[in-house]
């Protein structure tokens, strides 16, 4: 009777396909215990070599396969969210794929990334979230499952109080202290320092030969020092990015009918930038910053969340 | 005593180096006598095949050798005006190597577009230009010949009030109207015609697939029809894009201490957008609108005037 006594652990798993790495959670249904994995490079097919994601998530799944095999379990679902999932399907159906043939037969689902950010931050609860990183968006779902969002268009659309936003109003903040046509900012010396030239035309050729957009977004970091050191210029972009991240946040809000109090979550770089950014979007949220939660989980917990939900809705 | 009678006539050359168009006038320094030449195709490195911006400059400098020889003339003088000198001067260089081939021992300046824009629109005089194509600067020169500029940086630390500007504008009030962050605006349904196809998420398709920045500038076009018919959020745009551009020229005109009143001009084909954006532009301007002119020469013969200049110069 050995098999009864030890019979086979059934996991689902939860993957967060980032740019720049990649996060996976495995849990035990049965012990609810957890276990987290994660790789240095991420899923990104636009910026980098297609391979070098394939390799990626390759490397991910054999982790995956020895801890399964150590702990003597079962794959009953899966979840990876992406960024490109939306506007890139085609592209990016291989990561299904990989997973498809090292786990034969297990239900998977491929979703965005901001959708597992907020199944994680609200721990699958009806509400809303607002995603600032490199882009901005927000998110929201009602009690019925029914998803909306807003922003989220990328850079030329918008993408407002994001931290490409803030590092392109920063960049335009120093362009307009050194033609005269805006006042001095602590900008200007923060940003030769960080990106080691001497003049303004150096950092024009430094951003425009060898920025990309997330190279752009960090830039924000900056902006939020000099913001805290109460330099006016970047505390005016700080304070509209806030303004704007609220205005993502309250729009969302008010398109639902909430059955009851809906939860508002925020995940992303530029929400750790400082206390003035959050003040920013707190004041700016007007009576709904009473819903403001701080995140619960991670997206790859988000993910697991989703990969269960698939495994329940299978059994009807 | 055939000679004398017919002495070999002298000419400038001067050629507006477009990124779409090319544009040349030689002018008869005995007579004055004025000819102009163009071509359909630019110059334009960064876009179009190297190659075909050779081709078309090869073909500009057929014609004009063709006409010099019928006019029995000789050139004394050339200045080429073309976007990319100033950023990009060494892949650039190839505009005077290939002229200078043609016309061996000819003098031969390079400067940036907007300088002979300056020159041709004041036809040389003291005072500054605002131009706003797809991209916005302003140019300055005082009477001892200094020169300053505003703006110009390109998307990512301006171009505020040209046209690339004003077409992300619109798609972002597009994008806002969409989610419910913006009211309903005509830049819609104006859009979705213009760009053949159904929904948002078309456009969204549409302008990140295939749209370079000169074709998202283009959409400037639709937001000055539509701030024509009223619609309030072209109408912001166009009044904003108007006080953006009124800043590059105050703050040149400001910036210069003046030995008599100078002359204030315009270039552009945003200029061109409507009633409303000169309106909005001029009562920006404040106490200078008094010094706007309107520009009098083509940029090509602008060039003319660089290229007899520096032939003045080379006397001494």
């Amino acid at each position: 009777m050995e098999r009864a006594d030890h019979p086979m652990a059934e996991f689902v798993l939860g993957i967060d396909g980032g740019g720049t790495k990649l996060a996976a959670v495995l849990e035990n249904l049965q012990t609810g215990e957890q276990f987290s994995l994660s790789t240095d490079g991420g899923i990104n097919s636009i910026i980098d070599d297609p391979e070098d994601s394939r390799r990626h998530l390759r490397s991910m799944i054999e982790d995956i396969v020895i801890l399964l095999s150590a702990k003597e379990g079962t794959l009953s679902g899966i979840c990876i969210g992406s960024a490109s999932v939306m506007t890139d399907y085609e592209k990016n159906h291989w990561c299904e794929e990989l997973l498809s043939q090292s786990f034969p037969g297990v239900p998977i689902g491929a979703v965005t990334d901001s959708r597992i950010a907020l199944e994680g931050a609200l721990r699958g609860e009806p509400g809303a979230i607002v995603i600032a990183g490199t882009g901005s968006i927000s998110l929201s779902k009602d009690s019925l499952g029914q998803m909306k969002r807003c922003g989220g268009w990328g850079s030329l659309f918008g993408d407002e109080g994001s931290g490409y936003w803030i590092g392109c109003e920063s960049l335009r903040a120093v362009a307009k202290h050194w033609d005269g046509r805006g006042d001095a900012t602590l900008l200007t010396d923060r940003l030769l320092e960080k990106l080691q030239v001497s003049t303004f035309e150096g950092i024009i050729q430094k951003v425009y030969g060898e920025m990309d957009r997330k190279e752009v977004a960090s830039l924000s970091v900056i902006t939020g020092e000099c913001a805290a050191d109460r330099d006016p210029a970047a505390m005016q972009i700080v304070e509209e990015a806030g303004a704007h991240l609220a205005c993502l946040a309250s729009t969302i809000l008010e398109q639902t009918v909430w059955e009851s109090k809906p939860l508002l979550s925020y995940a992303g770089g530029v929400f750790r930038m400082g206390e003035q950014m959050k003040r920013s979007f707190l004041s700016h949220l007007g009576p709904w910053n009473s819903v403001l939660t701080e995140p619960h989980e991670q997206p790859a917990y988000g993910a697991v969340l989703l990969a269960l939900r698939m495994k329940e809705a299978a059994r009807y």
